[in-house]
C-alpha cells in the first residue's frame, strides 16, 4: 500500500487541476438548457474511466441524460465493488449570492468554491482516482470493481433505477460504494447507514382566468395567494406534526438503542444555529434535532411563487400561486402512499371558488443498511488508517435516491462512506468541498479496495 | 352645442390616431428602467394641452415624476373646473399572457387594446379633446379649466399631494373632474360618489442565512415560506373577516339608505363568476358583493415569492420569503394606524426561529363626496345627454389616491365621472377601453362643460 499511497500524494494536484476541469462543465439536470453539457460531462466521465485502465467503459443513453459504465474485472475469486456517483449538480440560483463563479472552482481557505465540488464530482473522482493510482503502480486491482456513475441524481434517478432493473447481471456485486454523504463533524471518519426518502409534491391553485385589480375586485373574488397560505398553513399543526391524516401511520419508531447512539454524538443545537444563522431551531415536539433530522419525517415549501413580485407595487388579485413540497420520509413510509394521502389532504382544503392541480412529481422510500456486513467493516478499517481516529455511525436526513433500488434490486449492502461536511453547502450558494477531506477521502477509497480483498 | 359635437364627430378618428401615440410611450411609474419614457410622457401631455389652446402650460418637476399643468381662464364669473387624470400606466407583466403588445394600440371587436387604454390615457385624453373642440370652433370655453395631469398616480400620488398642498392658489377650482373609474355597467351613465382607501404593506421573513438542503436540515431548521403561509393565513379568519386586532375600529356601518340604493342596482354574482372565470364568489360573511366590493375593508396579497420558483425541483430550506399585501380601506379608517395595527400583528406571529421586516410603503384614506352640488347635477345632465339613458350613482372599490387630497386641500367636490367597464382588465394583460365609450367619454365631456357654465 506504501507506493500506492506515494503515488496518490505525489499526483495530488494532477487531481485537483482534473477536478477542476470536471467541475467547469454545468451538467445541472433539471434544467432543459444544460442537455449539452450533461452530454459532454458523461464523456468527461467516460475518459477519465479508461485512462485510470477501466475496461468496456460504456455510455448508456437513457430516455433522459446517459449513463456511464466501466469495469476491472480480471481478479477471480475476490468480490466485486460498485462504485457509484453522479455527474450531474443542482441549479446554482440564487446566482447573485455566489462570491466565486459557481463552475470555476476557486481554491480558498483550503476549500474548493463550486456548485458540485462536494456534491458529488469531488466525492465521485475520488474513487475514480483511488482505483487509478492502483492501476497505474501495481497493474491490478487488489478487488473487483465496477463504476456507475449517472447523471439523474438531482432529479430522482428515474431512470438508473430501470437501468438497474434491467441490468441485474451486469451490476452484480457484492457490496455497492456511495461516496455521497457528510463526515459527522470535521476530521471524524463517518459511515452513513440511514436515508431519509422523498415525497416531492406541485400544488397550482388558480382563482380568476386573469389577475384583476384588487380594488374592483377585492372582497368578491377569492385570492388564491391568501388560499394557498391557508392551504400550507393546515399541513403541520402547532407541535410542528406533518397534519396530513394517515400520514404517520407506517413511521417506525425509534429504538431505545438508536435513541442512546444518537445522545452519545454530543450533537450542539447552538452550533448548529450559528452555522445556519438562526437564532432558535424549530421542529417537531418531543424529539431532538438528530432524531428530527435522521428517524422523523419532515414537510418543507421548497418554493412558493404568485402575483406580482417585481419591483414596486402592483395592486393586484393574482390569477395563480403555486408551491414546491418536500416530504422527507423514514422507514416503512411509502412516498406513492404519502403523496397520495397528501393529495386527498391538499385537495379538501381547496375552497369552492378555486381550482386546484395536485402533483406527485418523484418519490423514493427510506433505506436502513444492516451494520453487520464485511464491506462496512473494510470501509471501517479503511477509514481509521485514513483519518486516524474511530468511525462513528450516523443516520443522514437527505436521500440518495437509488441506494433503495440498489439495495432492492442488487441484494447487495451499501456502505456509505462520504467526505462532505454538513457545512458544505451543497444546493445553496457557495457550495465547496474542503481540500483536506478530498485527500483523506482518495486515501480512504485507497485502503478500502485494500480492505476488501482480506475477506 | 351642435357645431361643437360635430366637431368631435368629424375628429374621432384623428383622436384614435393620437390617442395611440400617447399609448406607444411605456409611462410605467414604478419601474426604474422607465423612468425617460415618464418624462417623455409628460412632454407628450404639455403638447397636447397646448395644441388644445390652454395657456400657461408647465411641466412641474417633482422629487420624482413630473406633474403637467396647463390652464383656460378667460370666462371671468363662471366655476372653474380643475381636470385630473395621470399619464402613467400599470406594469404589465405577466407579458406573455398578452394577446397583443401591450404599447402598441390594437383595436379589435370595437375595443382598444393596450395598457393604459382605460387607465388612465384614454380616460383624460377625452377631456384634452373636449376642449379642443370647444377651442377649435368657439375660440373659447363655457367654463375657466385646468388641467393637472401626473405620472404618479399607480405608484401613490406622493408628490402630486405634496404639489396640491403647497400651489392652493394655482389650483384653486370650484369642483375637481376624474375620469378614471368604470360605468355601471354597458351603456349606463355612471357617476361615482365613494372610494376605497388603500394601506399596502410588504413582509420578509428571514430564516436561515441561506438556501438549505431539505434532507440535511429539515426538521431542524424553520422554514420561511411556511412560516410566512401561517401568517398569511392568520390574517383572516373562517368568516373572512380581517383578523388584525383592532382593524374594524372605525369601519362605518353601512347605512341602510345605501344597502338598499346598492340593492336596486340588481348585480349579478353569477355574471361576476363568468366574467372573471371562477365558479364562486368569495368574501366576508353576511354582506352582499356590492357591498363587499364598495363599502367593506379587505385584505389581498398581491404577490408572494421564496425559495425555488424555477423549472424542476429544488430540495431547500429557503433562506427567505416575501409578501406584498394591499388592504382596501373604508371610512373612516385611518391607513397610517391601519398599518401600524397590521405591524404589531404581524410582528407578533413572527416565530422565533425568524427575523421579521415589515413595511408600511403606501397609503391612503377613503372618500365619499357629497352628492348635492352643481358639478355633480351638471355631470349628471351631461352624461344624460351623451347616453340618452338615466345615470346611476355607485361606490367603488379602488382608490384614487389624490381624490382625497383634492377634498381635503382643495374644499372643491369631486366629480367622479368614468368610462370604463371594470371587465376592462386594467391592471391585468389585455387592458382595453370600448372605442363607444371613448366616444361617449368625448361627448360627456363636451356637454359637462356646457351644462356647467348653466349654474
Amino acid at each position: 500500500m506504501e507506493e500506492i499511497i506515494k503515488y496518490l500524494n505525489d499526483n495530488f494536484d494532477r487531481y485537483l487541476t482534473e477536478l477542476k476541469e470536471y467541475i467547469k462543465i454545468p451538467s445541472i439536470s433539471t434544467l432543459e438548457e444544460n442537455r449539452e453539457d450533461i452530454k459532454a460531462c458523461a464523456e468527461f466521465v467516460a475518459g477519465k474511466l479508461k485512462s485510470a485502465g477501466m475496461t468496456n467503459v460504456e455510455i448508456f443513453p437513457t430516455e433522459n441524460h446517459p449513463l456511464v459504465y466501466g469495469e476491472w474485472m480480471e481478479q477471480p475469486g475476490a468480490p466485486i465493488v460498485l462504485i457509484y456517483g453522479h455527474y450531474d449538480v443542482q441549479p446554482v440560483d440564487p446566482v447573485e449570492e455566489w462570491d466565486t463563479l459557481p463552475f470555476e472552482a476557486t481554491i480558498k481557505d483550503g476549500k474548493i468554491y463550486a456548485r458540485g465540488a462536494d456534491d458529488n464530482k469531488g466525492q465521485n473522482f475520488i474513487h475514480i482516482k483511488a482505483v487509478e493510482a492502483f492501476m497505474k503502480t501495481t497493474q491490478s486491482l487488489p478487488v473487483n470493481v465496477k463504476f456507475i456513475i449517472e447523471g439523474e441524481e438531482e432529479i430522482g434517478s428515474g431512470n438508473l433505477a430501470k437501468f438497474i432493473r434491467n441490468n441485474k447481471e451486469l451490476l452484480k456485486c457484492d457490496a455497492v460504494m456511495v461516496s455521497d454523504s457528510a463526515l459527522y463533524a470535521p476530521g471524524i471518519p463517518t459511515i452513513s447507514y440511514g436515508l431519509r426518502g422523498i415525497a416531492f409534491m406541485e400544488i397550482e391553485l388558480q382563482g380568476p382566468k386573469q389577475d384583476l385589480h384588487s380594488g374592483a375586485y377585492g372582497g368578491g373574488v377569492g385570492n388564491p395567494v391568501n388560499e394557498l397560505a391557508k392551504i400550507i398553513a393546515k399541513l403541520h399543526n402547532n407541535n410542528g406534526k406533518i397534519a396530513i391524516p394517515d400520514f404517520y401511520d407506517d413511521v417506525k419508531k425509534v429504538s431505545k438503542k438508536e435513541k442512546e447512539s444518537f445522545a452519545k454524538l454530543r450533537f450542539s443545537d447552538k452550533v448548529l444555529c450559528k452555522e445556519v444563522g438562526v437564532k432558535a431551531l424549530q421542529g417537531e415536539k418531543g424529539y431532538s434535532t438528530l432524531e428530527r433530522f435522521w428517524v422523523r419525517p419532515t414537510l418543507d415549501c421548497n418554493g412558493i411563487v404568485g402575483g406580482f413580485t417585481g419591483e414596486g407595487s402592483k395592486t393586484i388579485i393574482p390569477a395563480k400561486a403555486s408551491s414546491k413540497i418536500s416530504m422527507r420520509l423514514v422507514p416503512d413510509q411509502n412516498p406513492a402512499k404519502v403523496a397520495k394521502a397528501f393529495t386527498k389532504y391538499v385537495k379538501s382544503l381547496c375552497p369552492p371558488s378555486m381550482k386546484i392541480n395536485v402533483t406527485y412529481i418523484a418519490g423514493i422510500g427510506a433505506v436502513v443498511v444492516p451494520l453487520e456486513d464485511k464491506a462496512i467493516e473494510a470501509a471501517q478499517r479503511a477509514l481509521e488508517k485514513a483519518f486516524k481516529k474511530k468511525t462513528v455511525f450516523k443516520r443522514e436526513g437527505g436521500g440518495i435516491p437509488i441506494v433503495l433500488e440498489f439495495h432492492k434490486s442488487l441484494k447487495a449492502p451499501v456502505v456509505l462512506m462520504g467526505f462532505g461536511l454538513e457545512t458544505d453547502n451543497i444546493h445553496s450558494p457557495n457550495e465547496h468541498f474542503h481540500v483536506e477531506n478530498f485527500r483523506k477521502g482518495l486515501l480512504s477509497a485507497a485502503y478500502f479496495l485494500d480492505e476488501y480483498s482480506k475477506q
